[in-house]
């Protein structure tokens, strides 16, 4: 019997640096390796959305939208591949209907193929328009679970949660591991399960960080349980907080009953071009090798370095201990969010007031916000006390509806917001943009004419900077027979 | 029904500090953990033998078998490890039975329990004396497979080995995979042919280095087959060419019918001080973070730098290829020994002859060894030609007995070369270790009253290098007011 196939999304471009270093790679860093990419036999290629989007107008002085039709040129065989937040799009707050369509549309007619829609909450209502978008456009409409771990969370209710995805015509599930929390067994089980439930046709892509150290074995027995696609990134731009390295999942199955089919030549190729990008970008990389407190404390690398700055700010940081026992309770009282960006960010910032301050003694607006339903269902009831609270403090109503029902049509608006910025330039492409980031668009258009901007640095200035002598300016007394004259020193270039 | 319990080797003491940084942790970099490790529920801890010995003397000026007497002392409910090179014990020549017995018997005396012994071209007879004398001492007698791949190399030829092993009265079964080649199936395959073929009672070790990022797996699919035991290291001193991290080990276990049952608490102390420990030995990490080259070429990754380090220094630095397309058919002609050391540095060193200067127009004294059968049987014949040839050049017979039953009784030769140095102390362990590394152990017998020497670097000095300007001394000649003068400026601190 012949292996069955696996497919890979390889996620070098996107979701790999975003982890690794801050989602800081330029387009020009990555063109030289795209024809490999395209001709590896890959399912798709991760290369868009997240925090991409961001970086490119925040960092990198680079149109996203002109990105994205790159790669669709360079990579003309392959399926590109998009993380879109749900009704957030890539932005920060819940969008109209309308825009979420327009932006749909747009990525579609731009390039895009399989849109991978998620919710930090899990709550599927808010996945549902982006979904609808995807299919009316044409795309692949992937939908997603995010994993975590709770008192509340269990194998049945993330199976229910898929059954939930194929009702509102997922063409596929991803299984979204971000916080390398999923184990193999817990893995094995969701997707034989869901296999079991709702048919063995229904595709299944698993996406796995490697922070913990864990997931390539989680991976192998996905595949085991029946998963069709897994998500990897090229060996020079894996491990730590990024993903499983492509190569050793390639290495992993042989022998086995099953097989990717890649192309090693190709995958060295892409290799080697992105072992001489990485170290250019060595300022933003994370230090994590390998994490496995994750496990224990329940809270995610980025989520707890950020609460230590928050207490440090405060000259508090001795009371990280105390924080980090009272996320789980502010979580319980939320109704037990999956931790990942915003929720992550609230819950954190939550307990740490209740540390410095005296618990719910103050409130910060996005915790009333979850409390109150505005970012949507969490799988637990929330705190009934705490509702009432964040309705006294914010002077809003509990809202058991979908959030972006309550909102009033806006794209008119938002093209008039747009036209009045100078280097707008009359697209939609140009409208989105600003609608997801309104604080950073208009700088963006203004110097979009300067062209993009590579914040990587090459290594060998880097080693000259670590290894050889500099020298800043200074100011010596030097004395030379009897007189003493101030000296004042620089470099001349 | 209750999970099977694994038992886990701890390497962090031995084998992850040689592998991540040369070997060079010192003992007192190590003693605070030895009590949270005693303590944490390994099967065993491997802190001794390989190349620590040889560093011991050569780069800390420290007393190897003192550092066996201490770790005894620290961890009185622990199984102390050891690696053993069969016959050449930890020096690089076969040594007489005799010696042999004599090393085992002080190793134990000193406070060994558990001998790993392995003969890098897997020839039973290499190892035959050395397990012999660990029964006759009371000691764990562990016999090792060298774990390797070649057209020759297959699944029954490995069961068959481990059937030499038990036969020779081995307590357990090591398969040692030093490479980071063993793949999932084939681990799986081979522990499963010998616990079937020689009973489920045959306890079987499986120790995988990470370097290929797949052998997490093979663990998995190595306790999935029956392994009674396998090596980690503790994630702070894990991945890249070491091991991979016990505490991942422990969490991918979870709700699988397999615990390891080891104490995290202790665990994350013992994390906690390496974690302190790993960043001062910076200048000897090595830079691998992932490499699955290995699959492709056979060669290690060590052994390739040592072959581009000796084309460099013949100016040919870029034959690189030619020599990688040599090494099999070298490796080939010598019956396809497994690449370790020392015959990875044979077959390499031979390899890079053949391109500078012709196919065997020169060969190396050791690889006519190799080819003579001083090195002991490799599993393929080797080429009768390059056998001719090697007589030639060496007016030595080749031999089909077991090398060192050619050897002499040596044992009060050495005790008499001992007594001649400035320092002995007049032990059977120093006439060991001078016997080990005759260049080496003068040096040392004179230093030793100096104290041990570490070689770490407190990381905030490394910081300060980096970051800070150095200001190196330096002479300018400086030109003010049309006179020149000689102004030398050197650091006031």
């Amino acid at each position: 019997m012949s292996p069955r196939k696996i497919g890979v999304t390889e996620v070098a471009l996107r979701d790999a640096h975003q982890s690794l270093f801050a989602t800081r790679m330029a387009l020009e860093d990555m063109v030289a390796a795209c024809d490999d990419i395209d001709k590896a036999g890959f399912w798709s290629v991760e290369c868009w959305g997240g925090a991409t989007f961001d970086a490119c107008i925040r960092f990198l002085n680079e149109d996203p939208w002109k990105r994205l039709r790159t790669f669709r040129e360079l990579m003309p065989n392959s399926r590109l591949q998009m993380l879109l937040r749900g009704q957030n799009l890539l932005g920060y707050r819940h969008y109209e209907d309308m825009v979420v369509d327009k932006f749909v549309e747009k990525s579609k007619e731009n390039g895009m193929d399989v849109f991978r829609v998620f919710d930090a909450l899990n709550d599927p209502r808010n996945l549902e328009r982006a979904m609808t978008a995807v299919k009316k456009v044409g795309g692949h409409a992937q939908g997603t679970i995010c994993y975590t771990v709770s008192p509340l969370h269990d194998v049945d209710g993330y199976i229910k949660l898929a059954g939930q995805l194929l009702d509102m015509g997922a063409d596929s599930i991803a299984l979204k591991d971000m916080a390398a929390l999923l184990k193999p067994q817990p893995a094995y089980d969701i997707i034989r399960g869901v296999k079991d439930t709702y048919g063995d046709d229904v595709q299944i892509n698993v996406h796995c960080h490697s922070t913990t150290g864990v997931t390539l074995v989680t991976l192998m027995k996905a595949i085991e349980a029946g998963a069709d696609v897994v998500d990897t990134a090229i060996s020079s731009l894996s491990l730590g907080p990024g993903h499983n390295p492509t190569e050793s999942l390639v290495e992993m199955l042989e022998g086995t009953g099953y097989t990717t089919d890649l192309d090693m030549d190709r995958l060295i190729k892409i290799r080697d071009h992105f072992k001489t990008i990485r170290p250019k970008y060595r300022e933003f990389e994370s230090k994590t090798l390998v994490d496995t407190n994750i496990f224990l404390s329940q809270i995610p690398g980025g989520m707890l370095s950020n609460m230590e700055s928050q207490l440090q700010a405060q000259g508090a940081g001795d009371r990280i201990d105390e924080v980090m026992e009272e996320v789980p309770r502010v979580r319980a009282a939320a109704g037990y969010p999956p931790l990942v960006t915003p929720s992550s960010q609230i819950v954190g910032t939550q307990a740490v007031f209740n540390v410095l301050m005296g618990s719910y003694k103050v409130m910060t607006a996005e915790f009333a916000d979850l409390m109150l339903g505005y970012y949507g269902e969490c799988i637990g009831e929330r705190d009934p006390e705490l509702i009432k609270q964040a309705e006294q403090q914010t002077k809003k109503q509990q809202i058991t509806v979908r959030p972006a029902d309550l909102l009033e049509p806006e794209w008119d608006t938002l093209v008039s917001d747009a036209e009045k910025l100078e280097g707008f330039d009359g697209t939609d492409e140009d409208v989105l943009t600003n609608a997801l980031f309104p604080n950073v668009a208009p700088g963006f258009f203004k110097t979009r004419p300067d062209g993009p901007k590579n914040v990587g640095v090459d290594p060998s200035k880097q080693k000259k900077r670590e290894n050889e002598p500099v020298l800043e300016p200074i100011t010596y007394k030097v004395s030379v027979g009897g007189r003493t004259q101030t000296v004042h020193v620089e470099p001349a270039e």
